[in-house]
């Protein structure tokens, strides 16, 4: 891995993807230096990859998504000696290893199945990796495109709501579009409607504080960073007409796993009725899972929460618990605003009627 | 100030009070540099008293109380030459001054006003400082008792409920004695009963991370540290028996200033099914308060939240919202445990019940 520290200067200004292929390699932003310095890591490996997901350099569920779809092509080179056979083996080792990176997700699992599956067809090595890198870039352009659909939907959904509260980042940084969540943001931005940002910080990796505000600010939208307990104070006050939040995985009753503190402001914005609104794409959807109750919620290492940097936030030997996610029940989501529009209760039909499956029987018996 | 560094080495089985009157000064433990260094600071003027506690090297409702009560005492020294008359009008001028240094936790000017009040009646300088100081003491010596009351009836409130849930920090860094609702966790263990704490960190200031995790491994009581917004998901986990906070102001009908999350921490808990308490003593209602309404709620310093010690976490310039409480509605509230038992709902019956005081017309007309 190398780094490129040449985009720095004009970093407020400039607009540098989270994840792009450039030449051979990828090229990403490592977001855990962000605010401070915009810093373009180079990956030419696949360990390199699996780093980066698994200590959130790269992170946001569409752009993990698309970091480790190009990552299964940067495992297919320089293969030019190897049997069709072989590299198919290979692939299926490497779309599985960085696949598994990290377990909540289901965009990266999604994007890799993608890119693996059209590349097997290949009868070549040079093929096997052509295809591998087409279909990775479209899994990019689909996302983008998505992210448009995604902003133009929650526009109309959203109209003349103009205060909205989000929780971690979900925007350019996260997607490789305007966001999900922060693409409704921008879409008001672009239609010239008001609209203005409460980032609640997103404890521990302060995603909200760090990244929301940065690209926001960026962006000349009005942002304001709060506390992530401010929910209750802040929704109860009535100066918050919505709470939009993105998703790592939606079950088929819209159970919906997202960054911890998720849940916390779903049930605080039930009681201040105020409307909650889940946005991504339909890659979020886990077709397989009629509920979130088996969701496997990944927990990360203490040291989050016992250190800032190299600064000490607890004792050095406290038990924590720090989950990366928690999951909100669907009954508490107002509508889930999607690429194919904005589904809404009750989710058992909507969702399995937007992914063009049938409600399952057993769900329903 | 002086700084007084001998205690650091034994900090951990040492009991150092956060606030004690030495020879003709206070000592008080610099908060906000545990749980890395316990640092003992030496306050001889009127100018120090209002530092520590603005920059919260000293909190905590009751300690800021004590804090601000002896301080009274440093303002009232060396006056020999000084008439009677001349004594109270500076005894009135800094009670002033040290009451208002925190505008939202009423047993600050609860105290303040208790040693004004006392030592106006001296007729010398000498005899004005000697009362002062004795009621200083005396409320001090009122809290550690008030802190073994609450203790030893939260225990019976909450027997059979071992795993409590609790917010920044209540416990000895904040009191003269155990604690408010640490106090509770304290007397279940003196009594040998099971007591598991989950502290939420507390942002910005992290006191549940720093505070009640550093007093709690010191005291050999099993805890572990959770993100603020991890509120909902651990508690409709099942998880969590009780929520048991602490309280800066209290209205007469239940209304509860405390440290800003502890309202969202009462909304996440109706909704699972757990009961929520607040440990405070009689000094913090605020018989004047009919309800939450009306409290001035400190918004503090934007740096709080952009940065950690020397650390960014958020871009310089962002704008930040930074309430250093919340108002709890009584309606979320099952309990008041106090120094003359727990108070239930109706609270603007029990509270002025207690308080010895009628219900005002005004709120029942």
């Amino acid at each position: 891995m190398t780094y490129d520290t040449s985009l720095a200067d004009g970093f407020l200004s400039r607009l540098q993807p989270p994840v792009e292929w450039v030449d051979d390699h990828i090229e990403v932003i490592d977001q855990t230096l962000l605010p401070d310095e915009l810093r373009v890591l180079s990956l030419h490996t696949v360990d390199d990859v699996v780093d980066v997901i698994q200590r959130l350099a790269v992170r946001g569920a569409p752009t993990i998504g698309h970091c480790g779809a190009l990552g299964v092509v940067l495992g297919m080179t320089a293969l030019a000696d190897t049997t069709a056979d072989e590299c198919r083996a290979r692939l299926n080792a490497v779309a599985s290893r960085i696949g598994s990176a990290r377990p909540t997700a289901v965009n990266l699992n999604w994007a890799v199945t993608r890119v693996r599956e059209a590349a097997t067809r290949g009868q070549t090595a040079y093929e096997i990796r052509e295809l591998a890198l087409a279909e990775a870039r479209q899994v990019i352009a689909l996302d983008r495109d998505a992210c448009t659909r995604i902003g133009l939907a929650g526009l109309e959904e959203l109209a003349g709501r103009s205060r909205l509260l989000t929780h971690c980042n979900t925007g350019r940084l996260a997607t490789a579009g305007w966001g999900t969540a922060l693409g409704v943001v921008y879409a008001k931005q672009a239609a010239g409607e008001p609209v203005e940002v409460y980032a609640s910080e997103t404890r521990p990796l302060l995603q909200g504080a760090r990244l929301t505000a940065w690209e926001l600010l960026d962006a000349g939208i009005d942002v304001t960073v709060i506390p992530d307990g401010a929910s209750a104070v802040i929704m109860d006050g009535g100066r918050v007409d919505a709470v939009i939040v993105g998703a790592d995985r939606i079950a088929r009753n819209g159970d919906t796993a997202n960054k911890i503190g998720t849940f916390t402001h779903a049930v605080v914005a039930r009681r201040a009725g105020v409307p909650f609104y889940v946005a991504a794409p339909m890659s979020t959807f886990d077709p397989m899972m009629e509920t979130g109750a088996a969701m496997v919620i990944e927990e990360r290492a203490a040291d989050e929460l016992r250190r800032w940097k190299d600064r000490s936030t607890a004792p050095a030997e406290v038990p924590v618990w720090n989950p990366a996610f928690d999951v909100t029940p669907g009954d508490l989501i107002t509508g889930i605003i999607t690429d194919r529009g904005v589904l809404k209760p009750p989710y058992d039909l909507s969702i399995p009627g937007a992914l063009g499956t049938a409600p399952r029987r057993e769900h329903h018996g």
